[in-house]
């Protein structure tokens, strides 16, 4: 038997022990896609216990409380942090086999130096333990992303965002993590949602225009582009219910446009047109500035809507949804082709069932700019799990180059979940470990040290230009 | 090498041995799901074969015949019952991995002490050994039963049933057994079937009430759903081909109604409009009397016409869909949510590419009556096997809580089946020992048979209020 | 450690190793789907270099470049062979967990006694080392085929094919291997492609008759199929972008093919009931022949229309697809079933997710002709992979009959794929010899190695009638 989570934890063979420890532990991490606050970041946030690295924000841990039957009060109530932290505590040894588990003990080990079991009998040991950590100097925003070897970290942020806080950190040679936005117009191509029209007033006030056409939008859409290129940006992000694509003519694009600004409702296929017409539009500039777009969908948003009515989004009501978009995301990609104007382009679906769908699309658009110029994203947030890895990384090596793969991503808004780059990284040497052990490929240390050197940081350093 | 279907069938860490055989095994069963007649429990039938046990009524066992190319004869014709035994004895063997192939044997070990292999050759031997069994006096009905240690049994019974059964068991000292009737109201759902304006006839007598509109027919189900209350039941199940949902106007749905009521084809949008209310309907009432509310669907039933027009429905021809329903269920548990009318809920779907995304919307609905208040179904029917349970579970564990898991069920006609759960156990203790001895999780006894007894017991009484 | 690919390749246990070594390894070859070039066999056709064996006509090469980063100059362009084979070798390592890695090494050893790994580095050794041995008499098309130990090939024809190379073959007492067609109609049923017309004036030629009705064209097929089956065809292939199921008057339907056949455009509507009625009428000439009928299906064909147009269909870009089409296959099946004239049939569909699905189908339509009548096709083409075939197999295992397989096909353009026979036999094995050493089936080796043999060799035999 395996002790509990030590420092072989998850590596089953010799090979998985080796790759781990002599090639992919030390490599600096490149989180390229994340949801932690540059504001913070810079002004170096101190947590004052550990309900505030941990409970705070975390709607992975809200929904985890609340599937164990906890009221509402202890989760973004108005119970104490401590009854609050109790209550997760006594929910975690429940969740055996949830990555949330993992997660946990992996942070308790690396941040605070916990090496036992968190559970209802123990959460005062890790509270008193972990709070007076928590009031050392290094363990504010910079020490915590500094110690935990960053390279580069992605963050997302509106259009409208001055940038102010990435300036602020790149122009701050103490910090040495690169720290990048990442362009995401959500709100903008929503032309359907309440709050759209104050959203395009915001956008041209921050591009220093008045928006009053589909094309000013656009070249306000630009300009941000270019503030953003300017200020490190290297990637884009799109989270889509599920991607559109339905062509309309420009006249008619306008109409949607006039249409959404007077604040009238939109119909769904004006809105498919709407936002497929943004979505090109946007993809042709990320490919001339050569960034990445991503393409997250298959999400279903606020499905809880007496719970999105008091909490709002994003606090742990999202599902997987399993919506058939495939048809629409293959002319996506083709139309961008056919003008030799496809970005590097990271697909993310929500629901694993199409993982292998993805895989194959792929390959129908690859191009000669960069080795894996159409990637599929790793594992993506009810996906980021031992089996959801294992089944992503094993689609991808079946039907692609997982070689090639530009690998992990938190998707966090935590500072401490670098680790899950740990956990990511012992599931591929794992994965390795086992096919060189059963002879399906060469126990040639170089080889593999190098494949997972590559896909630990090598890649992810290549495709996002962070060399030099 | 492991011999065949020992004692440590299916358990490969000694963590797994421990924990089937000093926690999981002893545990009483709680079948909250099955098909068993109560009237056969009271009458206490006894079988004069094993054909009448085994082959007399179970679909899959005609299912994996005809698979065999096994004429029709053979499967529910004329044949002599040694003779259709015959067949079945030769097409086992040749369903390597099939679960039919353990369950056979589990139950040839558990009720009839035959440690050897079924085939064309043993057949023979097997036929005398159980023919004479099963003239022992404790093989009838009751006895079996009572010697596979069975806690509840929730059989599945229509709004109309006069539940007389259940009371006469209910009633005698002498089994110890509770026999629950579940709530299963599809025939008063589907509108579009034929015949369905004489169940609304038959639906109003059982309610001693003429059915005369939509509100009728509200008051009627309420009755009888008080019926059904008053003898002990826990469960509603609903078996729905998809989860419809196209909310209506009371005029509308009247409107409707009244179409059937005259023996006029609905179409589909009135028949999905009817479903709808009628699934909202009983939900509210399933949440005031703390039932839970059962879902299955993602069934293509009959799909052979031409067999369904001679033998009729549940006769091995049923098959998996892939309806994409998920928008409709998701709406579904958000209407009832959002009036705080969601009672406990277990969604089933026959596709298991639907396991994670069943996992996720959990999480969205969940509430503090219960640890677990909505839960996923344990593997159903074409996923009651190896793979689908440990898919069910490890997809469970990775995306929800499965220490709140009210575990197996065997939805089976066979008094023979709880063998089944034992099958569930082995596959249980087999996925956490893996865990364990693989560093995963605390190798912690105490917590992890607290787990495991909770998932094979503990759970499901809480859950159906079998406390006491 | 296991070497790499050694003996033992992939072969996890003892049972697994006497099962391929004993029983699997030896068996005759039955290819009965696949795209070699019969007129190569009969011409014997040999091979310059590598380069014409492995990258000439390989389309799975070709996206294994492309999703390297190579520029298509090296793929489909101008660059030499031996260029093109460098740019390959260099593109393999990176494609760990790759199934292409395994074949390259598979056909190495096999065919070229190389024991070594390919890559970079190695590529010029190899290079030598191939094309020597390519030079000698024995390694043509027929001398490959004849060292294969392959039984039968069936290849995939058009009705209009005149067969020529079958009946010289046939007449050729030194093949040993029977070489069959197959009868693959796609193109008489695309009457919404572009050519379609011409197609028809064409097929009308080879009836030897002018086509003006759908009678017509349907007699034309007829005339075809007895010339295919006199021919030895024993099976029809159908590639399916879906499966379309809508019914249509005979009147409707010789209106569609009269807009067809005046070049007009036809609605989605009309060519669904165009392809429905004439996959019907085939459908039941096969049934009336003996033919199996193979369904291919959910594949987005040339989703790259910029490619396409450059480089034509069959060139790497086609994809796994999502279509839910279930319905229509279901309605399909029914219709044939309910006059009895259901031929033999495997469904083959390229999204894995519909395994499960498809091996619920077919229970429902099996019949007495043979066992297995209705059949799982072997993983296709991006589901021709490890996991690939253990989700297939383990599948059918759970919901079918496993034993009553028809196995393996290689849907290959190359004579050197036949070690893919290998491929799927040791997955085979080892997954059976992971059960039985798990105590899942019994430890009789004459039952499993029957069993596996039936997989591998038999059951492919009787189904496809090439007894005697």
């Amino acid at each position: 038997m395996k002790p509990f989570m030590d420092a072989d934890f998850l590596l089953s063979t010799e090979t998985a022990k080796r790759l781990y420890h002599d090639y992919a532990e030390s490599m600096p991490i490149i989180d390229y896609h994340c949801h932690v606050s540059p504001k913070e970041i810079w002004e170096d946030r101190k947590f004052n216990d550990l309900f505030e690295v941990w409970l705070e924000g975390d709607h992975y841990k809200w929904r985890l409380m609340r599937s164990n039957g906890v009221e509402e009060k202890y989760v973004t109530g108005d119970a104490s942090h401590r009854e609050k932290f109790q209550k997760f505590a006594e929910a975690l040894p429940r969740a055996i086999g949830n990555p949330m588990y993992h997660w946990c003990h992996l942070e308790l080990r690396a941040y605070f130096g916990y090496e036992g079991v968190l559970n209802g009998d123990t959460a005062q040991e890790v509270w008193d333990l972990c709070n007076a950590k928590l009031r050392e100097p290094d363990m504010g925003a910079r020490g915590i992303i500094a110690k935990s070897n960053v390279a580069f970290v992605g963050t997302t942020d509106d259009p409208i965002d001055s940038l102010e806080w990435h300036a602020k950190i790149a122009a701050d040679p103490t910090i040495k993590t690169v720290v990048g936005p990442s362009f995401r117009p959500d709100k903008g191509l929503n032309i359907e949602k309440a709050g759209w029209c104050e959203y395009i007033a915001a956008l041209g006030k921050a591009a220093g225009m008045e928006i009053k056409t589909l094309e000013d939008m656009k070249k306000a859409l630009l300009a941000r582009m270019e503030h953003f290129d300017k200020n490190g940006c290297r990637a884009s992000d799109h989270g889509l219910d599920y991607v559109p694509y339905r062509p309309a003519s420009p006249e008619a694009l306008e109409a949607i446009f006039q249409k959404g600004m007077k604040g009238e409702t939109v119909t769904v296929e004006e809105f498919e047109s709407f936002k497929t017409d943004l979505l090109l539009f946007c993809a042709r500039q990320y490919a001339r500035m050569g960034w990445a777009m991503q393409i997250h969908y298959n999400c279903r948003r606020n499905p809880n809507s007496a719970m999105f009515a008091k909490l709002g989004p994003d606090t742990g009501f999202d599902c997987m949804n399993n919506v058939n978009c495939a048809g629409a995301l293959y002319d996506v990609l083709d139309n961008l082709y056919q003008t030799n104007e496809l970005p590097k382009t990271i697909l993310y679906s929500l629901n694993p069932g199409e993982d292998e769908l993805l895989d194959t699309m792929l390959g129908a658009f690859q191009g000669p700019e960069v080795p894996g110029k159409i990637q599929h994203g790793s594992g993506w947030w009810f996906n980021d799990t031992k089996s959801g890895m294992i089944h992503q990384m094993t689609s991808l090596s079946h039907l692609g180059i997982l070689g090639n793969f530009v690998g992990m991503l938190t998707d966090s808004r935590s500072f401490l979940s670098y680790t899950r780059h740990a956990y990511f990284r012992r599931i591929l040497c794992d994965l390795i470990g086992k096919w060189v052990e059963n002879g399906e490929y060469p126990d040639d240390m170089e080889t593999l040290g190098g494949l997972v050197q590559d896909i630990c940081y090598n890649n992810a350093r290549r495709y996002f230009k962070l060399e030099g």
